[in-house]
């Protein structure tokens, strides 16, 4: 059975030397979010993760979840599980002040997501909706509204979930058919399918609060005539007492590869009572601001699994006694060495360790950023982190779960034949992996996102600012003896990034099949280009290590050589793939 | 439900424009192995795997194999299927004509082992096992054993299986415990647990041939010490009637990611009788043998297994409508494009194709170089096609695996939300195809063999043989207008191979680490630079084509440009990551 040991000295790493996480206890509201209150924060929430959630991850596997006439039974040890962790607050830990939050940061949010994860990506799910519904109806609810669903959902009393995909209608949101009818008195009679709707229908909570996109009437076509509608599984009255229960039902639940511990619903609504979130016709808004939140935490899903397979191959590798070093045996009085001792190994060791810390160190920045964007005091700082939010979501998003399930599979290699046996537990983070690479987006949905929205935004502004950044830390770094080696790969990486990127806007904009046909390399090539500079970044914080910290500053050391010399270097490929256009991507008759 | 067709036009390309394969009826025992008649072989084999083999593969996944107090039930459907695969004379199509085989070319048995692997990879293991056995006992066993075993394993009454793991020795076969001890009679008393064992008990066949590594009590210690034995799960009498039951018994079956209809067993042996194949102490070489021509077949597992989740993602993606192509609408009339208009879509299809149709072109030529090296009338002849078979056997089982698996995980992203789901049928095709990157040597192994053992063999001489070759095809290629400008990259891919081979030897006869290290690079580096050339001679091929051919020459062409610029370029990235050597790889403390 795997076992889950929480990151917290790579996350006090971060928080302390790399990312200067105490700027946060700067702006107002946050005054108390200090390093030291965020990693005991950690450390707390880490302890749940891996003593009560972590153990019930092959359970939730095993069992899956159960499916009787509507109704949905979670795992074993689901609803106590869940139950513990709102009684100890965690539902409402981020979450608004004035609705019986916490209040506590972004970041700190990012690092107990990544926790939860890989402690049990089925469980994470079902807050992790509630969540995303929590922050739509804050954004863009009426007071109403927020009085009456806001801090059910925040003491995780209720749950929540985003019904957006239909049958005839997944990345392409714009033909949804669900029909919404103005009843007369302000609400709305919803009617239709959704299907893959997580957390659709479960037994941890009293009420499920569903955000339901659905056409009105007068709607226009496409994602322009789309509107989001509250729709509690059941009514409730002004007390938020659970009243009768709404036209809204599971019929099915999926069988699936994996994430089996989290129910994924076909819900039918019939004439079901809803109340519009926001103004008419603009629901796409709503629902991004659901979808935006969900991708970092999507992207964390990738991280987190991937951290928690690293550990568990780490230490089998260890374990594990196969054939003799090259160089001499290290264990000569047993039968073999341990097999951490073949540079293969440890080449499938270093190239998860390499991402996994650069994708934590890019993903807890851009948990800051998205602090610094609502409450830092000065607007300029607050425009210039919306903007590096907006680039970098989708680079969180698809390149740590493109990567993160990567790494589950070097993971499971690692155990060789021992890695496909379902109790070894490898192969179930494997399969609950892959869905991160599918679900709020499609990565190459996200690959779109990146190159053919924010890439060319207001002639490549929010580029130029990340750029700008990166180049001043490179400058930086190339004075420091030790970092100054790894500089010139990275630098190089930038260099042939932005040409790329001016080549191929310049391609399309005679012929907008370029942008499609590259994107998914670009994001890659993103991806591995911003976790090069991050690697810089640790580079130098660990040159500035004391003594006393000289494992880590080796450790850190020896880990950013390896990612600038065996994993950047897949940069020059994606470069020549993209230089290769759209034509050969569009030529083949394909039938 | 995915389907599945039998790949017929591209065979035919293959055997008929590309690789000669009527060669194969110049060798004295094929005489009547004309390419016809091998395409009319591969037409029938290709109807009973698509018609009643694999619409037993999701059934096999969702029953699975079942345990019973040593008796092991194979999925429904399963023996009425191999019933009828044996009856239609498939087990006994490449074995010796002797032993009541028919004798066909290795060739036929690569073209027959694809198909079935497609059609259900659980079902083709069984036959797979008995064909490892066959070959085993033909080459190494005496004459009392090849009459008393063969015919039985050659008409698919009996079964085979290859019994090497034990829980404590995986890659490592120098540790194994197993224990032979002579009986006085000619026979051997075998003890010990055997694990990981394929198809190790069934309720297929009457009798299961067990070919067992074990130690004999004189043995050295590692792999010089071991010896091969035949156990069979029932006694038989001098007419090959079944008689008591053997000392050899399942305990139990692993639970697994995948391949669920076929029994993965944990066998224990006490006191099973056996009998000694070949010398004592000489079981490796045995083994090997069984080994090498399974790892051929392995690859075709991963090859088998792209080929069928390539058909449903193309056929899902001109299917599945969701939003509209950049440079206009495809199908005005309907709500929404079939997804196939998306150059992203499209390069996922594109990847899928160059990559299957180039491993597919490479392991038929290995196909047929296994028959050189057994028939060809020129001593020669054979020996080149020896080392060039020892010398592709890694790169065809770890290649075609590691990148069969990622086109099935690309397969299941065209299907968006619908390839998580169980009844898709695409994941499946991923939990499957995963094994074959770890069974019969890891992919790491192979790597190994490849860059650690062939490479440096007699000083490069199989390397240098596959050069020569590949050399004089590129020159002609050259001078072909069509195909001229492919070559420069396939060219630049090759002298990038064989610098990084000349320099990586170097540093290796300091630091024998360097080849560990670069070895999984090095392996995925040659197979992407032969598929290249492969591509040059199916691009050449197809020029050739007469204009009746327009379709294909005209596909075959696209596919090649697309691989050349689009898959190829990887070998910059492989090249870079393996010049950065081993110190980078063994540095950090990895605690």
């Amino acid at each position: 059975m795997p076992t889950y040991t929480p990151p917290l000295d790579d996350i006090r790493f971060l928080l302390t030397h790399v990312l200067d996480a105490n700027q946060l206890s700067r702006f107002p509201g946050y005054e108390d979010a200090t390093t030291d209150l965020m990693l005991s924060v950690a450390e707390e929430g880490g302890r749940l993760c891996a003593e009560v959630i972590a153990p019930l991850n092959q359970i939730g596997d095993a069992e899956g979840c159960t499916y009787d006439d509507g109704k949905v039974r979670t795992p074993s040890g689901f609803k106590a599980a869940y139950d513990a962790y709102c009684k100890a607050g965690w539902a409402a830990m981020i979450a608004p002040v004035e609705f019986g939050g916490q209040g506590l940061p972004q970041l700190v949010g990012t690092v107990i997501d990544e926790m939860l994860c890989s402690a049990n990506l089925s469980f994470s799910m079902y807050p992790l909706l509630a969540h995303g519904a929590t922050t739509a109806i804050e954004k863009w609810g009426d007071d109403e509204l927020k009085r009456r669903y806001l801090p059910r959902l925040i003491d995780g009393s209720w749950c929540g979930t985003m019904c957006l995909t239909e049958p005839q209608a997944g990345t392409d949101l714009g033909i949804i058919r669900t029909r919404a009818v103005p009843a007369g008195d302000g609400s709305y009679a919803i009617t239709g399918t959704k299907i893959f709707i997580s957390a659709g229908e479960h037994d941890l909570t009293e009420n499920i609060i569903h955000l339901v996109l659905a056409r009105l009437p007068d709607a226009p076509a496409g994602t322009k005539g789309i509107s989001l509608f509250i729709v509690p599984k059941f009514l409730t009255d002004e007390g938020g007492k659970i009243g009768k229960r709404n036209g809204v039902r599971c019929n099915s639940i999926e069988h699936k590869m994996g994430i089996k511990g989290n129910a994924t619903c076909v819900m039918s609504f019939d004439n079901a009572i809803g109340w519009l979130v926001g103004e008419p016709h603009k629901g796409m808004r709503g629902m991004f601001t659901m979808m935006n939140a969900a991708r970092v935490s999507v992207g964390m899903q990738g991280l987190g699994l991937a951290e928690v397979a690293y550990q568990n191959a780490l230490s089998y590798s260890k374990d594990r006694l196969q054939g003799r070093a090259m160089t001499g045996a290290t264990n000569p009085s047993g039968d073999a060495d341990p097999i951490i001792v073949h540079p293969d190994v440890r080449r499938m060791l270093m190239t998860m360790k390499a991402y996994i810390e650069g994708m934590r160190a890019l993903a807890y920045w851009v948990g800051i950023l998205i602090d610094v964007e609502t409450r830092h005091t000065d607007a300029g700082a607050r425009a210039e982190a919306a903007d590096l939010v907006a680039l970098m979501t989708p680079v969180i998003k698809a390149f740590c779960t493109d990567t993160g399930f990567d790494i589950t599979n070097i993971a499971l290699q690692c155990y060789g034949g021992h890695g496909y046996i379902r109790e070894y537990g490898m192969e179930q983070f494997v399969r609950d992996a892959r869905i991160a690479q599918i679900y709020e987006g499609t990565n190459g949905v996200q690959a779109m996102d990146l190159l053919g929205r924010k890439i060319p935004d207001d002639n490549g502004r929010l580029a130029r600012r990340f750029a700008a950044i990166v180049q001043r830390d490179l400058e930086a770094a190339a004075k420091i003896g030790t970092v100054a080696p790894l500089v010139a790969p990275v630098a190089d990486a930038m260099s042939r990034l932005q040409r790329t990127t001016a080549a191929l806007l310049a391609r399309a904009a005679k012929n907008p099949d370029e942008i499609g046909a590259a994107a998914v390399d670009y994001l890659h090539m993103f991806g591995l280009a911003s976790i090069g500079w991050m690697w810089i970044r640790m580079a130098v914080a660990a040159s500035a290590l004391a003594d006393d910290d000289a494992a880590l500053r080796d450790d850190k050391l020896a880990t950013a050589r390896f990612y600038v010399s065996k994993l950047l270097p897949q940069v020059r490929a994606l470069e020549a793939q993209i230089d290769a256009g759209s034509d050969v991507v569009m030529a083949a008759a394909l039938t």
